[in-house]
């Protein structure tokens, strides 16, 4: 009988979904990887669409709104906590935003798949403005390959190119080329690609820095992460079912609707809400 | 004696600043032409720098934000507030946002402007996304000029362009020839730079449209409506003394001081200092 307590409150545990915040869209990219390695795990998703963009803020305020959106996902009693965003995760390196949950950002499953793939330690790592002045891709890899060379960029264009529309196409290899050929010249054989915005634009990276150049996507990497930690943790849901996705945004729902497909690969596959967050 | 104590109570409320605010550094174009126009008067300036950009936001969270841009000006005594920002100023159209002291947006001193200048009565409009789906400088001209034809476009890449230096060069020709073919097409005789980042981009808008088509900034004309307001209103600041510009900003006053010489002409002119607006 407490053997079967136990099991009933081990299975309320695995029930909980998987929370993941970002600044907006980007973060899609994350639960895109999740349902595919994850089908049966339910997935709530905040996206901070009304204080879009954090990248160009200051790290002061990216901190405080990153508290807020995680504080909001614990309200919803979720599992574990995935900080999808490559600005946050570069500013808090390590660190957990909850008490107790497990928690990560995209940093460091980045950082580890870099490590693992490169073969002349000479990696690339671009990203907004606060990432690549925060250092910290740099810092974490160093941690785990002393004698690695990284070269970072930062590529503020890039997510109005991304959430405008040019994907691919002259304008988007104009950027390309001008945000990548610093780090090209240094023979990188590894990029990380530090926003979850990047993924979108990667036909044209993959282009411009040649088919010999590993491209490493934050995102993947960190829904990766988190079905090893879920395992780990003895937190994989054990349903047959298909997950349910929930999502919830401070900004106009119905804009983040019709724009989530660029992300997801297809269209929004679960019901999206207005929630307050942070809001005066 | 009942005189002298009118006299000063009227010189206590001359003596009061004018408070103008924006999403973030756009408005110091307005600031600019105020200093110019009005060189005694007192200025306070609030940047929504934390929450910038408003442009591509829903019309709920832009009113609210702009809301609590009046509230905090009004803590700080102004005698008249500007709303400073296009896509505010063509949200709420005519409303003044206080309940009791002059106000002005952007949207009809520029739209009085430009129904003076043209000839053709055919006027073109740019600015952003909420600007031109709110169809409000449309229907503002149509009150004046009945007979008015008015051609609208978005121009969502500008104001990345400009905050990340894209000011002329075959960048800024690329977009200014995407966004402007539309309106250049149908002959009009005027145009509007419906957003305030958009004077930055003067001469390649002036380049691309010819000689011949008027350039109205919304910034500029806010300043002489203001100036005649404060006039009218027995309001003008009558001391001798050059006015102090004060500014305050949700996020960074230290990257608020960087980046505002591209729309002041010179480097910033007052104290910089952090306030919070709508925290949670």
């Amino acid at each position: 009988m407490q053997w079967q307590a136990l099991r009933l409150k081990l299975k309320k545990e695995m029930d909980r979904a998987v929370g993941v915040f970002d600044s907006g869209l980007g973060g899609l990219t994350t639960v895109k990887a999740l349902n595919e390695l994850l089908p049966n795990e339910d997935i709530i998703y905040f996206g901070d669409t009304a204080r879009i963009p954090y990248g160009s803020k200051s790290r002061e305020t990216i901190l405080k709104y990153a508290t807020q959106d995680t504080n909001f996902l614990k309200t919803k009693n979720v599992k574990m906590i995935i900080a999808a965003c490559g600005t946050v995760s570069s500013l808090i390196g390590g660190k957990n935003l909850t008490s107790a949950l497990p928690f990560t950002g995209v940093l460091l499953p980045a950082v580890q798949a870099a490590c693992a793939a490169t073969r002349t330690k000479r990696i690339g790592v671009i990203g907004t403005l606060a990432t690549i002045q925060s250092g910290s891709y740099g810092k974490a890899i160093k941690n785990i390959e002393q004698k690695a060379v990284v070269i970072g960029n930062a590529c503020p264009m890039f997510v109005p190119l991304v959430e405008n529309g040019y994907i691919s196409g002259q304008i988007a290899e104009y950027f390309v080329k001008e945000y990548l050929t610093p780090i090209k010249k240094e023979n990188v054989d590894t990029l990380i690609l530090g926003c979850t915005h990047y993924p979108i634009l990667k036909d044209v990276i993959a282009d411009f820095m040649g088919e010999t150049v590993k491209l490493i996507s934050p995102g993947e990497e960190a829904a990766k992460y988190a079905s090893i930690a879920l395992l780990s943790e003895n937190l994989l849901n054990e349903k047959n079912e298909q997950g349910i996705n929930s999502y919830y945004v401070s900004d106009s729902p119905e804009s983040f609707e019709q724009n989530a497909a660029r992300f997801l690969g297809g269209s929004i596959n679960g019901e999206v809400k207005l929630a307050s967050v942070g809001v005066g």
